[in-house]
């Protein structure tokens, strides 16, 4: 037995040329992983018959299965069907069930027919479309012995139909197979060079190491993702193993240092944090204009500890919304501790938070000045009893600063909290 | 001549596990285009040095360029030089000056200098360092005859080697091309197949149109893009033809469906028509939790007339930051026109702001109803003078529905303020 690898190929020239980024690695990758099953390769191609059917050929030879996203809409440049019936020598034919469904779906959306949806409807010989209750395209067929599926390019349709048909199928297609399973463990505050020191010898000499690979990542906005990645014969036993190595190398990186795992983003922790003590949180922002309390408010049920957010970009917002003073903005400037620190008095003052955060920085490309350079950045903190500021130099363009900003920003809270 | 297409290699098993979304391909791709380069496909692999080798080879053979991202790193599971001298019999030799600035760099952000170091600055025969001026890893290299670049994983980093080191030596070493270049145009308010329609037979029959592809790509948050692609002899005509072209479509579309062409993004266009006007703008925002807030400041400059945000989250809130009388909380709910207009006036009135925005809404997965099910957005907007609402059904998960709702508030600025 050995674990089985699909391949995915994501089609669509406006991802070559850097117009819009892939979303459908992520979706695909993480559910297969759900299953133990994982993906050995991707390639990304445009909309040309030739290559994406070359692409098919081999993949089918490759890997055990293959999913296509994208290509399957109603304009000339859907080429997905066409490239394979090329790749495998098939014949294009009408599927009338399939139009009849789809004419349903048009009627409930108040879309007339049009010309343009006719050649969506015929499908490869030999192909099954996939979710006909659903308005979406997609569907599954089996080439020389290997299943093959044929999805959408709209991200949430991807998700659906994997989870949904795709999982299900590949689950019963093959049953006898060794299961990848997988943990991020993610580390504030240590550079990887610094983990992998106290992971080195572990790797290679603790007992029951040796099919466990571990990867280092160092993330944009500040934290380093340790991943573990191991198989078994069946999936409970790889989740056994796996939930036993995970707490080994968490005792060897430090509890201190580790924030959760898998999903578990600081916003996540620093939410169940606040809703263990009861504590409302208020956030103030200048130079992150609302990031961290989208953060926040990404967390479904943030309601239950979110309070409120001041995006207080102008000196009059600081002023009238926070009350923090003329004099302090005049004598230390508008990104300053003192500020950062009236930001924190302010939300406390004027919400019904417990705790609060007050951000004031130049997030660039404009602002800088010798002693204050682009990048730098106050972040205030605390209770009504105790407020805390600290300076930072963050380095990157504007978006990248404004991510690192928010992200300190909850690493302070999430220390300041699980105290 | 022909046009110039590279490969891209993304290494790193963390995206094809979908535990993080790969960045590089969009930058590549848009840095590429922006001197009419092409790539002809991108492939993700995992850090395995044998698939990797094969596939170095494979497109080595088959584009004219390649470039690879990640996998150079300390740790253990770096592998890039090691498939590369695997793929085309290459030895792995210490490159003394890469060392020493390598120690240089080191010291200036006070690291020592670790044994697990030693390995990235063995580079194959032949290699080039990239950048030795700068604390980035990457090195170029000729293979059968073709050049080939291999970057560190760090975004930032990719970004500054591709136009820095890359770009420049691919346009000594390509001197007689044809370039391609391509434009997107941001269509509001229509649907794909709608658009499609109008273009139809421009694509076919109208003069000057044989050359270019037309693409149609609806964006989760609600636009359709419209991508024209052509290739010329050289830039400049390229560049003139593409002009022309793009007119000509944006009239066939209608020019008032039509905000913007490549990066001029709604939060941007939106921004220019309010500095134009010399209006101020304040958001109040529930479900979207300072999401709109932050498209907007995601805009260098934006503090010109982006004034303040409200992101009231629980009914306190609205009613102590804004001034919505709990009576209309208590009669027609937090989720109803009435509040989202009063969400604006309070806007209005507690900020300098000439026009304000109000959110409120359901974006799930909890807290629908029969009469309000999740996906129930009211967006109010206006001026002092004169507030309307508009109730929608925004369809997808939590996060998707915030970011359509997000873009509707943008697209009824955009239409009111460009009147």
């Amino acid at each position: 037995m050995k674990p089985v690898k699909g391949s995915l190929v994501v089609i669509g020239d406006e991802v070559l040329y850097g117009h819009v980024q892939d979303a459908h690695v992520k979706t695909v990758g993480r559910l297969l992983l759900k299953k133990g099953f994982t993906i050995q390769e991707v390639r990304i191609l445009g909309d040309d018959p030739d290559l994406l059917a070359e692409a098919l050929a081999e993949l089918i030879r490759k890997t055990d299965f293959v999913v296509t996203t994208g290509g399957l809409g109603p304009t000339t440049d859907d080429v997905t069907c066409e490239a394979l019936c090329r790749a495998f020598g098939l014949k294009r034919i009408p599927d009338e069930e399939y139009k009849k469904h789809f004419q349903r779906h048009l009627r409930q959306f108040g879309i007339p027919w049009k010309d343009a949806f006719e050649k969506m409807t015929h499908l490869p010989e030999g192909a099954v479309k996939l979710a006909l209750d659903r308005p979406m395209a997609g569907f599954a067929i089996e080439v020389r012995g290997k299943p093959l599926y044929c999805l959408p390019g709209v991200p949430h349709e991807v998700e659906y139909l994997i989870g949904k048909e795709v999982l299900p199928e590949l689950e019963k297609i093959f049953t006898a197979r060794r299961c990848v399973v997988r943990r991020v463990i993610r580390v504030q505050g240590m550079y990887e060079w610094e983990i992998a020191e106290r992971l080195a010898d572990a790797e290679k000499t603790d007992p029951g190491f040796e099919s466990v690979r571990i990867g280092y990542l160092p993330r944009p906005e500040g934290e380093t993702w340790v991943t573990i990645t191991l198989q078994a014969e069946d999936f409970a036993k790889a989740e056994n193993e796996i939930k036993r190595v995970v707490g080994y190398v968490i005792d060897r990186i430090g509890a201190g240092f580790v924030s959760g795992t898998d999903d578990d983003s600081l916003e996540k922790v620093v939410g169940e944090l606040l809703r263990k003590k009861g504590m409302k949180l208020a956030v103030a922002e200048s130079c992150t204009g609302g990031l961290l309390a989208e953060r926040i408010v990404s967390v479904p049920g943030a309601s239950d500890y979110f309070d409120r957010g001041f995006v207080v970009y102008s000196n009059e917002a600081k002023e009238e919304l926070l009350g923090v003073p003329a004099e302090t903005l005049k004598l230390y400037g508008a990104v300053s501790e003192r500020t950062a620190v009236e930001m924190v008095k302010g939300a406390l003052k004027r919400s019904r938070a417990d705790i609060a955060v007050g951000i004031t920085g130049i997030a660039g490309p404009g602002g800088g000045s010798s002693t204050k350079p682009v990048g730098t950045v106050y972040i205030g903190y605390g209770t009504r009893g105790k407020i805390k500021a600290e300076r930072f130099l963050f380095h990157g363009d504007r978006e990248l600063i404004q991510r690192r900003t928010a992200h300190e920003a909850l690493r302070l809270l999430w220390q300041e909290l699980k105290e």
